[in-house]
């Protein structure tokens, strides 16, 4: 990107999220590297109520840190587009509500219902990618030089789709599960994450990592014992995932969080039905949670971001997201895990494909490094994910009934037949609002069933 | 191979089996062509009964075609093996009571049994897997020249096991289910096989096809179509699987029959705990079957392959296997299908592992035709199901218990977590006689459990 | 294809070539499996003297066979397209005084100078490729269930262009070298061609091959030996290249004739140079042939293809096309080496060109054997190679100057520099009247020259 | 590597050579970052006078730093290596006499004489590989934690040989060009390197680069244009090679000072020529430098590394090594271009083999950025030059005769054919003192001819 005389404008899409303010706070803490000049948050109709109350306490929070930066509200996407140097994405189409029923509905039949994997995630895909595929539309137009940084759910996806079907090459996904792995996994090593060296390979959700001190020596396994000592100190400072010891060991790498859906789906099946009886799936939680948030964000006191943030759990997601501009905009190099192409980085996939690795973000994007071959016991599931990811894009872009259902049967989280069909129908017609491609398909579900 | 002037010598390890009349029919069908001097039928103590029952028949057979073959029955393989030609594999380690345990510990769990996928399967290859290395090793040493003509499920892993851990590599895997299939769906169209063309592609038991007819013309969708069609004629003579007619069109090729444990997953795991309450698994009605079959073996006036032969479900087995034998004799470049060393035959799948693939059967043994890449619809599966093999082989070798584990959670049948490493554990010490290499893992078991 | 009723039609591009009675003699010999209705030769203005000499011949020839085929003789190329079942190829366009350029021009530099390898090969490419693109739009609209039978050379890259650039599936090349190598090793061996087995691989006119009897056993090593014994008899029979035989055992693998350009470079200049002093470069030499042939050839009394045709160089390259037809025609299943899509065929090289590898030929086409990997003294030049043929065809299809002489420096029979530019620039100009996608490019060089 | 309480101990093997005074400055500049211990130079009995000289240099340069280093002079290898961290290898067997053969003896047969390139090349690794591989050995006795970082040519095949023959993993080859490419290029943009960043990929010698500038704009074309600009300013302060202007538009990446040899063979023949005749190769300019460079390292009052040493051609070589070094030792992650483990970097070439490529230079060694795919042009040399890379090595390692000529006919410098043979043959002879692998295929050839 050209550095502008000007300043840097940032749009950001569904600018009226809870997470706001923490990216304000990440744009303020970074303000002698980043010169910016307007930050524009965007919203749709329904959130204009969210937009306002987020937005006036980014505006007192710019205005505290003694910034002259210009912080616009606005429900017109593209002028907030319009000549942006970087573009955020944290919306979620059809809200909490939408969530709700990404959890409960498949939870009704039995099956995971969890916000970016198994049914859940699917239909998340379903509802975002036809809304990327529109704003990447209107940045060729707008504009055409900016990066997309995005991190709306299931980003690994959603980055592919705006990739492959958009044709829009300055995308990068973001995620924070890679960074609470590293302040984890420091944590118990007695270390600050940066006197370690993390490598992460696989897709988003789905990846897994090695660690390295700076003698050059990994640790990957010596986090696996302390996982599963039963040190006391280490397992009451952090939320520790009961994977099975022998699992892990035969790895050789270490897992993500969400791998937990994967490798212990019967355990977490019976986990999220418990919360499903309670009315307490993560969903409910956080609609709570974020009405609370809100309700802070309202006093016209409050200067910075509240503490409550952090329970929400996107915590360093924001902040990610403005180490990634900045490292971008003055070319840092600093060393992340982004969602990007894979071109060979990791050999087991396909070559176009997007995939979440250790890279190098310098001011031409990241550069990522490679990592090669993995072990059978990854692979084999990866490709599995990766094919899947594949077929639901390719549904989420066309409204193919036969994909969506392909999708389906393939998930590892999804039990296929008969069951699959019926809960992909109900899925279908819960979110028709949301699900314009596959209108006729909804229809004609409509009237058979 | 050498044809030797002496004639040919074939030996068959599990000759006790039901399955040896149709392969002596096999053999009289193909006298022209195969100069047979000696056939040894080798069993081992405890199946000495029934070797004598089928041996006497298969005696009676070759007398009544008027054949000078030798038949020859022995419970000492070294001596079957001595100067072999050929080398057949029909063994069933731990019997059909090892089988019944395969199914019906499973689904005691409320988990899927089967013989060849899921944990059954896998403890199959557990049983397996070590026999078929002492095969290997013994042949090196007595018919090195010979050919493995595996038909032991799982056939795949096993002929796996036997190249790359054997090192031996005249080994050929054989299954009866793309014969089946030719059958079936020449019938559907109306069509004798050599009127058609099939390609088939995939790993045993988990492949997809193609259909072509004497112009080129691609069918596959119209068997699809008619498969799909509620053509009473078509469906009472065939035996049709009701898979969700969308996901079969979306795959653009045939999918075979053991795909209904993966692609209606649920729905077969409520049929088979429905045989399970009834004592009547597949397990079970095969050991009746066997036990009747026996009864008419026995008849001294039976001079022929019985009728209820067929009812046993190995059918075209046996008869697939001589082919191959003659095929590769007679370098007749038969089109057959067999599991043999990928080679980059299918691009998704590792080089150097064992695929089930349309070959060209030669005299240097079989030649795969090319098959090239997947729709991400077949592929992500498929590279699952190898990683899942590969983990299985190599826990069959080592007797690694977290090897066995990462197999069992990666098997789509199996679900992960708790339960798995539950299952597994109950499925080790349930067959600890035929598992020397978990030796050491079982005792651990039983004395913590 | 689709079997027609009213018989099948061929047409054939440059049948004014000294070739077609070899043409028609094939499918005469095949008149029981070939049901042909209409042969239409079709020449251009040029050729129209050789189209009227050659065609006669061949009405007379259909005739003295007592067949009723129609054998029709036009300068209209679409009329002969029109509802074709096969089109075969055999122009050569700027004819022989073209290629004498080829030869001349190169030699001149003191560069080996080829009708298909080297400089010469390449400018054959410039020529035929914008013409054969024309051909597969006709085709198209003409025809559009037609297979094209190409054998004008350099046969792989024109078969490689009219796929890639003309987005016609239905092609497949051919070329006479294997069959040459077929009949030469069986003498070797003192058998016949069909007591063999060959595999070839590699790319038209750059591929190696193995040979196994029908014991199954390899007996490359065995052709190597009498190659390089001192066995008078064997050399007097075959036409021998004096290859080194240390690098060719090295190989494991027959190189092809024309290896010899590759491996014995300076040998093959000195050669070249010889015949280029004696104004009998190989092209003056075939024109002089050509020229005796047309003599031969009106004679009024002549009704079978004469004996002198064999010594023109390219026997059984027709009789190779015959039963190419023929195979796909009755879906014969022939083992045949064509040049057809990779798809993965051979692992070393790119999946979507073409190579040229043993095949079955069956009513869709043909279907490659699977080859894998090479050694790297094979898999290193042949990647060399393709790549070369890569920029080539880019080249010749869209004029870019830089691509010729990229390609022109990436050819091992060229030496790169300075004096690959001045090559390159005066055959632009020698050949500039068929070279019209290169009309600017060579309007500047006359200018700036 | 550990770091060791008790201070780094360097071992550099070919201690005597004259760059040693360049390593001492490096590790000097570097005195805060590495707490050296101990350095040992260590050379040949052949070497000692120069062992003498340059070790005394490099006594009173650290001397003069007031440093207190150790350094030890010893012919004892082992006693060198003994618990060494790095291990740096400048040797050249044979020294400069062997590499005035290497260059003469192919020009006496009018073909390009290199010495890393060519004929010259290949003998340079036979004469090599052995002696790496025995320094190897020693290594896995005596340290088996050290890094071996070789500079030794031709840097990409010792450091293969090492890897693959010689079972060891911290191997890293390090080379000057890019670094000389670096600084070229950013005078050439009026920028320091520092503000610049160098994209990498290909194998030693023959690699190609893409530059980019701090906002990630991509300058490899505007450098191509300055290049070939008629600029006096550039071309006086740059040593040109007039590389082919269209030729290298076409490859949108800058090949490496080397490609001069592949890309202008013919005129670099040309030029190598016209130096023969004078007695002036580039070994005997380099042997004349060489002793003056020992004339004034004689100096005592010299504590310096002088001037002179700058035209010796390898300036930046030592720098390089240090800066390798202290990144390793510091985990400083610095980009570096290494020849290291493929691994899938570079998507066209093996995933075993070694590859030059821009990396990371972390404490656990390089990690290459992910590369990809390159355009046909690079790929098909580049695949091309790997194979013979292969074949060189493995017939270093056996002393194969067939390999070696196999080399000498994949090599794009070396016409093939008998003279390829004959050139072999005189080089095994001229060679024979250092090529103990060849001794009976060189005994034979001396016998007959």
């Amino acid at each position: 990107m050209v550095k502008r005389s000007k300043g840097i404008k940032i749009a950001t899409i569904g600018g009226g999220s809870s997470y706001t303010p923490e990216l304000i706070e990440g744009y303020i803490k970074r303000k002698d590297e980043l010169p910016i000049k307007e930050i524009w948050l965007v919203d749709i109709e329904e959130g204009k109520e969210k937009l306002e109350i987020v937005g006036n306490l980014a505006k007192r929070m710019v205005e505290e840190a003694g910034l002259d930066w210009e912080v616009h509200l606005t429900l017109n996407r593209k002028e907030a587009l319009k000549d942006a140097d970087f573009v955020t994405t944290q919306f979620r189409v059809g809200l909490l509500d939408a969530r709700i029923k990404d959890e409960r509905i498949p939870l009704s039949y039995g099956i995971l219902g969890q916000e970016t994997n198994g049914a859940g995630g699917i239909f998340k895909a379903f509802r975002t990618i036809p809304v990327i595929l529109e704003i990447v539309d209107e940045m060729k137009e707008l504009c055409p030089e900016a990066w997309l940084v995005n991190f709306t759910n299931p980003a690994g996806m959603v980055t592919e789709a705006a990739m492959k079907y958009g044709n829009y090459e300055k995308v990068v996904g973001l995620c924070n599960v890679p960074i609470g792995h590293n302040m984890m996994e420091s944590k118990i090593l007695g270390k600050k994450p940066e006197e370690l060296r993390f490598i992460y390979a696989g897709i988003n959700h789905h990846h897994w990592h090695r660690i390295y001190d700076k003698n050059g020596k990994e640790l990957t396994t010596e986090v696996i014992d302390k996982l599963f000592s039963n040190n006391s100190n280490i397992m009451e400072n952090i939320k520790f995932i009961p994977f099975i010891e022998e699992q892990i060991r035969d790895l050789e790498m270490l897992p993500c969080a969400y791998h937990q859906y994967y490798y212990l789906t019967d355990d977490m099946v019976k986990k999220e039905l418990e919360e499903f009886a309670k009315n307490s799936t993560r969903a409910e939680v956080v609609k709570k949670l974020e009405d609370e948030l809100f309700e802070i964000y309202k006093d016209p006191n409050l200067k910075h971001k509240p503490e409550q943030l952090s329970k929400r759990g996107g915590a360093y997601y924001s902040d990610a997201a403005c180490e990634l501009i900045s490292s971008i905009y003055n070319d840092k190099r600093t060393d992340m895990v982004v969602s990007t192409k894979n071109n060979g980085a990791l050999t087991d996939l396909p070559y176009d494909c997007v995939v979440e690795v250790s890279s190098i973000i310098t001011a031409s994007g990241p550069q990522p490094l490679n990592f090669g071959k993995f072990k059978p016991a990854q692979r084999g599931l990866l490709q599995l994910m990766k094919a899947m990811e594949e077929i639901t894009i390719e549904a989420a872009v066309t409204g193919d009934y036969g994909k969506a259902l392909q999708a389906f049967i393939l998930n590892p989280l999804i039990p296929s037949g008969t069951i699959a069909k019926k809960l992909l129908n109900e899925m279908l017609i819960a979110h028709k609002k949301y699900l314009p491609q596959f209108k006729e398909v909804i229809e004609k579900i409509e009237k058979y069933s």
